[in-house]
């Protein structure tokens, strides 16, 4: 059904705003130099209308697919992302950067403020899905592509392709939105806020500035973790992987890891560090929170007329961004007048069924790319 | 439908197991001395048969009815507990302590051991469900009572009436496990360990040695309980009370806290400080994971003319011990010829609803303490 994979990818960065032309944010604020981590897989038409751009979730990076020497190490959408793939690299121009904030190769809160020389710690502007946006766009323009076939990302990712589709109805001919949501439910920003807390209490957060001195938030950071990897999981998805499993059958009860489970989560949290910052963690969670696209002052009337095609997947055992969410982005994009559906897969992975091969959404995401065409083909 | 509740209520103390007479654990450790706090409400009877044995959660104390000067400020289950309450103080002596290894006066890792003259901090024993209820017997017979007419709880406090009632079938005539389980799930134990690991690695917690330092796992211990306060309650909870309203409504974006649930949140982690000790927290939270009395073995053989009425009631809307678990425990005692029935309450309020006014969970507390004879009248 798939292919082979792409093989050896690589990470390009560019300065897309500077001193001259910095990056304004919805604030008002201003921040340059921007400098964005991007891949690409695939080759961009002569035309330039084969471009897909992929947005990635809170902890992604720029690479999503293919390896970069490990051919076992893949990206974060190999799975999705590759010659004969749903997203199809023997078809479709494949873009995928890390996201403003980031810390991953795009400026974010722990990159060096050249204004300073020092890095931008906590006075990094609290930014929005709209500003993330603004960065993919001028990153497109520096690619030279005009018009999209597809934006397309899961939870988070999905907001930025839906903020976008919202925003420029002509940038792209698709918008899919995985996983995603349009308004954090209280639940969702109860646990947003207790893994911030976890970060920001850290004695070792000292007030942003960690960086360089030997000591950080790790305690905070691994918790934070460990806690929302919970909700990235379900209970099946728990009780398959895990059930009641101790690593030593016959160990003396304590406090300490016993269960499988347990481990399982410490060697989460352990591994997060090596590759996430905490300050980019509070500042992307944040930007969650106050997305809610269609609650803006006029966002009912900007619909009309809007000639996007929206794609909204849901997952039946996700508890962070479940069937409600999407049903609700949906029926607001509908009650616009778009051109909107909602798949609802049923899949027992939790919230992570985004990242896996549930076969249902990957059929639904290839159908939807490929549009019109393989339906008269079909017919 | 229910009375005025009850006044002024008091806790007594009295020391159930010394030196010469110590408590002897299922894991062969012994403890001394062991002084228990309790209260007890109504009273009992000449034949000494309408004894009520309330067990408490995770987070109780023997002050479950009643005030102690503030009749503002009520026992945990005042709700439940009271003249013409479900468990009707005109009718039933209800004997309410605070557990073994607690922090609220019954004896716990946080005393002071005297053959040290230092507190027990991690050096004190591991225990079980079935430890706790050792006690639970001692203080009975300290009362003077040689049979129960019911013991109950909610989510732990049921553990223990289950293990109770298995352990001793002539223990009591009636036993009603809320909300209970009778096997943790994977996904339950991953919450509790996040839990664990935010106090066990917090600074502060100096290797359980933290108490009169002036500094103590106070973030950890803060965070843990802003977490399992999330799974005590629904997303339809959660929505109800806060939705996404914002102290402030216009306030600047920030990383901390603004919407209501999240202060409510700092709220409840805060307050917990003042009443709670991580040591208890992270014993108690380790005595549930390993609580699987149907898995003993001969535990089935042992079921056999077991002549105890046993009830489990679940809510609609609990993820943590939501309905398959009271399922599981019903089914195990009625395959093993018990009579054991499940209500299941349609309830929004999450696993907090056994401390909350739900009137169908009520008149099924009601009815079964009740026994046959109300329903003899009403015939």
């Amino acid at each position: 059904m798939s292919g082979g994979g792409l093989g050896r990818t690589e990470t390009q960065r560019v300065v897309l705003f500077d001193e001259g032309d910095p990056l304004v944010l919805e604030s008002g604020a201003r921040l340059a130099p921007v400098e964005v981590a991007f891949e690409t897989y695939g080759t961009l038409d002569e035309d330039r209308a084969n471009a897909v751009f992929v947005c990635h979730a809170l902890t992604g990076d720029a690479h999503a697919a293919g390896h970069h020497g490990d051919p076992a190490r893949r990206g974060w959408w190999d799975r999705l992302i590759g010659p004969g793939r749903p997203i199809d690299t023997d078809r479709f121009f494949v873009v995928s950067p890390n996201l403003l904030g980031g810390c991953q190769g795009t400026t974010g809160p722990s990159s060096v403020n050249p204004a300073t020389g020092r890095r931008h710690g906590l006075e990094f502007p609290m930014f929005s899905v709209r500003d993330l946006v603004t960065v993919h766009r001028r990153l497109l323009g520096f690619l030279g592509i005009e018009r999209l076939h597809a934006a397309i990302g899961g939870s988070l990712g999905g907001m930025q392709a839906l903020q976008w589709a919202l925003d420029d109805p002509q940038a792209m001919r698709r918008c899919a939105a995985i996983c995603a949501s349009a308004r954090l439910s209280a639940m969702n920003i109860a646990f947003s806020t207790v893994a911030r807390e976890a970060i920001l209490r850290d004695p070792g957060f000292q007030g942003g500035a960690y960086h360089d001195t030997g000591w950080g938030p790790n305690i905070g950071l691994a918790v934070a973790r460990m806690m929302a990897h919970i909700t990235y999981l379900s209970e099946e998805s728990f009780a398959r992987k895990f059930g009641r499993a101790r690593r030593v059958e016959d160990a003396e009860p304590g406090l300490g890891p016993d269960f499988e489970v347990e481990h399982y989560l410490h060697h989460q949290g352990a591994s997060f560090l090596a590759r996430f910052d905490a300050l980019t963690y509070l500042y992307l969670t944040r930007t969650m929170d106050y997305f809610t696209p269609f609650e803006e002052p006029g966002a009912a009337d900007r619909l009309g007329g809007n000639p996007t095609s929206f794609l909204a997947v849901s997952f039946s055992s996700d508890w962070r961004f479940g069937a409600e969410h999407s049903e609700h982005l949906v029926g607001e994009l509908q009650r616009g007048g778009c051109d909107a559906r909602h798949v609802a897969v049923t899949s027992p992975w939790g919230h992570d069924s985004f990242l896996l091969d549930v076969p249902e959404y990957h059929e639904a995401v290839r159908a939807f790319l490929a549009g019109g065409e393989e339906r008269r083909a079909a017919a």
